[in-house]
């Protein structure tokens, strides 16, 4: 999260600390529960613009946005503009001045470039939320990760948390790693040689493994990358048959975990590639609440962004 | 239609009688009243999510849906999913929990496989509204047409109705042979040998007919189908200029109905195919007619099927 | 701006005069000033449809109807239609009576074909408002230029205008031409000879340069167009870098202009080709103040449109 002129944006999770993170979680716990009931209060974002931009294409995120902020009585526009086209030439901050010109209060972005959000962030004069930007960060993804989590155990600190996949190329990943270690736990990481990250491994609170078993054993949360298919058999990534045998979440590695670990996916899965079927629906399996959370952490942020922008 | 764990579905017309269906019409009856004073009761689903999943493009469909959400107060938010990218992989039922999860109340479905509606309706949470499935319904289209019917004859029972054109791959067709069957009419139908159907010619109040002639003669309704142009000069079906002289509805050909007999068309039309512009265009012709009660029609079906749900 | 059967549209600027595009301006500059607090009044299209029919993209123009609607609060609707597929060839026409059946009440067109527009106005019982068609006009582009002129020198008359570029081809072009004559101001034109327009031309108030610093000297408002990459290198048009050298306005060429002269583009601007990111980015350019107006200008004439037709 970082200020600019006064303007608050959520642009990754890096920096940000436990006390940065919780009221959003808290927020969010309460809308989660509203939106059960459906009763989420129309005037929060009244008469305010909520600009999904996508650069990539992200049905599922784009969408979860949108109900977030609608629910919230916001106006939403989605402007999904093709990269191929490359929005007729126009370069990103031109795209920033016509943001500005319409009065867009709340703007949420995906590009395929890390740190576009953030470039974004220093022309426009709404609040800037990365909702997902090259292999960067997913901010709004860790914080519905911590939620669900959180909700399950209690709190959110002292647990030991598997993650295995992709992660070098992972902005999940990068954010959720982020998130875990500000609020104090303990991360295992699992993967192909080629796909474990660099730096983030050499962080504190961080152990890497190239045995996905190691990183699993005794934990209480097992969380799946999705594996990008398009990668797969390129050399650097094995076939997705090689890959589930080596890495994939079956049954067998699931009960290396602690009993009753809760199983989790950023989705869309690859069912029978880095997780089977018979795990990622078992009762264990968090996946569609994380989804539910998506919604609740997102109202949680469109809300908290605007009323740090225009105090009452 | 079909209760699931108490949810309220509308998968397909078949096996409703004229008790499920009357209802419907009458309440999209007082819907077509207020929509011409545009004085929608814009609470009926105030707070409630519509998401329109199309995995097959139809713009017409869609706004269709669309209008008939909004004015009703809903949040809709359109998912439009494109065949060739199949969601990055995702399957069919892991959509479902995703929607789910974000408390989706009602869900209209488009797909190109018959029958994926109702494998949708088995696991959301949501009322799921049919809105084409490959070859098998188009329910809210029969709705439609059967009150455009009603509207103009004062009744929907009794009536010769012919339905002509390729209805062996209509989905239209299907949907309106069990409702104008059920509703107690006779059908008459008629096509090119290779697009008429086998089953629902055996059904009791249906007539094949090879001579589109023989269908019109004395109807009371002359329903032209729209010819799938891809299909046409396949061997199976004839040219474009063969077709209109073999099959299209000119005005010679009307001639041969009940004096005043209407003429509908599901649209869009292929002018000069199956249908003559003489006769799309006169004053016989219902067809405007049949898209504006197709407002009215989802208009009362979101309604019916939310109110099912959610008895006051 | 013309009447069917008492149906008010704004299909282009030709044959306005300054009575009847004050009022457009007066009420634009009532919004604008609205809009920055965000207080616009949502009762003012309560009810009412807004269908953006956009057959050809443009997110920048789409987007900013699509605000102004909502923030009247009207049911919005895009259909956007490629022209690839042609609407599964649907006649524009059959369209029309599409829209009518669906109870549109203000329909925002584009389409690559001059006079689409205004074909749909003879159909459809909705005003149209047409978004730029083919060659022809670009009517809320003009409105929104005039505004923004307005609003620096405090009157829209008696001032050197300036327009350059790709003159023949631009819809823009002969809005901003018509409306600037119809106010009274003196239109200098500059471009490459093969760009430059016949008819218009030979207006009176209106002069034709092929050199751009003549066009430039002493002017108070330079206003430059967006240049079509496809065209350039093509015979016709010179190369980018020729383009710029012969055409691009830079700092020395702006400096022919009175101090403090406007500078001015419909957007998106090719940086480097049409506009030096000098003047682009110079305190003279009003172009952030364009896209501002633009919102505004919308809003006034969904509204005036809506009040025209349905007087209280």
């Amino acid at each position: 999260m970082s200020l600019t002129h006064h303007i608050p944006h959520l642009l990754g999770i890096e920096g940000m600390t436990e006390k940065d993170i919780t009221p959003f979680l808290d927020l969010a716990e309460s809308y989660a529960l509203l939106s059960r009931s459906r009763n989420a209060p129309r005037d929060v974002l009244q008469g305010r613009t909520v600009i999904n931009l996508f650069f990539e294409d992200s049905t599922r995120t784009r969408t979860s946005f949108e109900l977030a902020a609608k629910r919230l009585g916001a106006d939403v526009v989605n402007m999904t503009v093709a990269t191929s086209s490359v929005n007729k030439g126009e370069t990103l901050l031109d795209t920033a001045s016509t943001l500005n010109a319409m009065h867009c209060d709340l703007l949420v972005v995906r590009h395929a470039q890390s740190g576009a959000p953030a470039l974004l962030s220093q022309k426009v004069e709404a609040s800037v939320v990365n909702a997902g930007d090259g292999m960067h960060e997913h901010p709004t993804q860790a914080l519905l990760d911590g939620l669900t989590i959180r909700r399950h155990f209690g709190r959110l600190s002292g647990l030991k948390i598997a993650i295995c996949g992709d992660i070098a190329h992972s902005r999940v990943a990068r954010s959720d790693i982020h998130l875990l270690r500000a609020m104090g736990n303990d991360i295992h990481l699992a993967g192909p040689p080629t796909l474990l990250p660099g730096a983030l491994g050499t962080l504190n609170g961080v152990t890497l493994h190239h045995n996905i078993d190691d990183a699993l054993k005794d934990a209480d949360v097992a969380m799946c990358l999705r594996v990008q298919r398009e990668r797969m058999g390129s050399g650097l990534v094995p076939s997705a048959r090689e890959y589930f045998s080596l890495f994939g979440l079956d049954r067998r590695r699931l009960a290396l975990a602690k009993p009753g670990a809760l199983v989790m996916h950023p989705g869309p899965m690859n069912r029978g590639v880095e997780i089977a079927s018979a795990v990622a629906d078992s009762p264990q399996s968090v996946i569609s609440e994380q989804v539910e959370m998506g919604v609740a952490v997102r109202m949680a942020v469109l809300d908290r962004l605007s009323r740090m922008k225009n105090p009452a």
